[in-house]
């Protein structure tokens, strides 16, 4: 068996995306020991530049390590406790996930489900506080199964002023969409590397609260072996060792108390992520995954097809394209295919009711360009027509052309 | 703030350690689509891959996107529930952490403890069967806090014999120390790239016998979502989504449902340790770090430093060495600070009742190597001497040079 090879492509799905070269090269650096004074530099730098992506001041900030979904189950497993309540507005795939996530967790779960393609009224939601009386609100920011990006900072305000602990996943969001973590009053947000921050899976950011620290230190439980005096158990054990945050926040801490072995290759990943998109400037990688999430747009429109939900709640960083209906669902299919074997280019599947009903097109982190758009929408009008579709010569392009004039 | 730029290591702890330079090129590969078929045809490349590392027939082999630690949880979350007995014999820390892993999964957990620097008489591990009648055994192999490798054989066949789920944490001693995953009769055995493997930490191979898949799958509930016919719920749900081995098997099993996201950078990685393993020869590199264990045993030895625990049951590839008295704990640390600052060479500390009492010294993976050995031998020679420690002079490296001659 030979060196891994992977042949070129350009992945413009909903992620997991192309990563940015110098994310790359970074996780080609050589290790340095878990305690080593540059290893514990290091991961003090990273907790200060994921302060400026999720834009808080939250001491507890850092990488769990695992991929985004790790970071999701970390952040309910270590708040939720047997019987609590939690409300979960669900307007897709990972609303879905939240529910499941906090159900195994033992919680009492409600929903506010809307159909897919909208955004949950924040009317809905207050009642729902209201009635439910929750200790948790959990909600998705962009949801890829349906382009929706949910406003937060109106459920935010409702959470603080019905003391709800309000959790975030913004994996699919962060970096490429507006996100303030202080400002709509996020008690904890989790994200992943591989969508809008240009990184791989196996690495999830994750800010906490004071509100949130508070929780989870009130369910402390050092190991057995590293424990000294002052460290008596509180509360109800974490269900989980490995993704027991009171855990995680020592280990980051200055005690340094040992849990997991930090993924150091991640860390490094993680750290040019964050890296470049400061030196970018957030509000201008926001602005840039704007940009090219509207040129797409543009130019699948331009083609002459239909796009699936309520524009006005898009994401930036993804579109819904609905396949022609003369394809139907192996048609779409195909078309996938073909842009893989033929142009190295890959575009996303769907999900549940979307499922064979829409493609969906992703420009984020480092192919949020104008050559990877470009080169896209071309190739996609070729697969098109040499499918049967009746597609303008010219007309993707040249429609998002337009947006970059 | 700049790209990341680590200081030079050389790596001689009890883990992590350097990693092999063709792992980190591995892992600056590009990545490809989640289910690419260069991505799946990977994600199998690796189960036959690590099925030669495990001495295993065993169809369900594949990594756990995290650390170590996430692979023992994925393993004592899917095999047990609230209630269940589980029999850990200790001898370390980490026997301590599978009774902490197994206790938050709400196991009985009942203990065979033995001093540290012993490994456990399979007699006491049988009277202990009898009593506790446990579903499932749960050993380290080696533990890295004490340098002990557990002989596993007889404890298996007592575990067939008994019809106990028999659980091993392999992650410090896979790949340097024999491991025989059939042959012992293990049931799931779990370990980590950061150790022989000489890979980062980060990604968690593990095994899955037919009779421990039996006992997972049925406790099989299949996402809200992406359920079909055929899937309804059986048993009692898996407390974790993120470590459910049942929703995991799926994920590398032909039917590829959706779960988490690979960390596809760490897959590169996984691939490329046991792919180097496997040409060097899994007997080979288990003589290799034979040799060069001994080679670094025999070198502290000739410089007059005592070694600690029963040596007939050393791990191959570390080996703890005692902090002459007339250092003390504090002394014992600035041996080691100086060694990192001068030499640029990391030595371990220890944990508990070994803290302040001994150095621990890694011979594994990549840095099972003769120039790594006797580098460090020399510096740890010319550090001793300058704190005041009589050391023979060059005694520790000809005391190594002897075991190549």
């Amino acid at each position: 068996m030979d060196e891994i090879a992977p042949p070129p492509r350009l992945l413009m799905g909903p992620g997991p995306i192309s990563v940015d070269p110098r994310v790359l090269r970074a996780m080609a650096a050589p290790l340095v020991g878990q305690f080593d004074p540059f290893m514990t530099a290091t991961m003090n730098e990273v907790m200060a530049l994921y302060r400026e992506v999720f834009d808080t001041g939250n001491e507890q900030t850092f990488v769990v390590d695992g991929t985004a979904r790790a970071g999701i189950e970390a952040a309910l497993v270590s708040l939720v406790e047997p019987g609590d309540r939690v409300l979960v507005p669900v307007f897709g795939r990972f609303g879905h996930l939240l529910t499941e996530i906090a159900t195994r967790c033992g919680a009492e779960v409600h929903t506010v489900e809307v159909p897919w393609g909208q955004v949950v009224d924040p009317g809905r939601v207050e009642a729902a506080i209201r009635e439910v009386r929750p200790k948790v609100l959990a909600c998705v920011q962009g949801d890829t199964s349906t382009t929706m990006c949910q406003p937060l900072a109106e459920i935010g305000a409702l959470c603080r002023e019905h003391d709800v602990l309000f959790y975030c996943d913004a994996t699919a969001s962060l970096g490429g969409n507006e996100f303030r973590a202080d400002a709509w009053h996020l008690d904890i947000a989790t994200a992943g590397l591989q969508k809008c921050l240009g990184g791989p899976s196996g690495s999830a950011p994750i800010t906490l609260s004071p509100r949130a620290v508070d929780v989870i230190r009130g369910r402390r439980h050092v190991e057995q072996g590293i424990r000294e005096d002052g460290d008596e158990p509180t509360g109800r054990v974490i269900a989980s060792n490995y993704l027991d945050l009171a855990m995680v926040m020592d280990y980051w801490g200055p005690r340094r108390l040992n849990h997991h072995t930090e993924a150091t290759s991640m860390l490094y990943a993680a750290r040019e992520c964050a890296r470049l998109l400061g030196a970018e400037g957030l509000d201008h990688a926001v602005a840039r995954h704007e940009v090219h999430g509207r040129a797409m747009l543009r130019g699948v429109q331009g083609l002459g097809l239909g796009v699936f939900g309520d524009l006005a709640h898009k994401m930036n960083n993804v579109v819904a394209v609905e396949i022609p209906e003369q394809l139907g669902a192996a048609g779409g299919d195909a078309v996938r295919a073909r842009l893989l074997d033929d142009f190295a280019i890959e575009i996303g599947t769907s999900f549940g009711p979307l499922h064979g009903k829409v493609w969906r097109i992703g420009t984020m982190g480092h192919n949020a360009r104008k050559d990877a758009v470009l080169t896209t929408l071309a190739a996609l009008e070729q697969v098109l027509r040499a499918a049967g579709v009746r597609v303008p010569a010219g007309g993707g392009v040249a429609a998002a052309q337009e947006v970059y004039a």
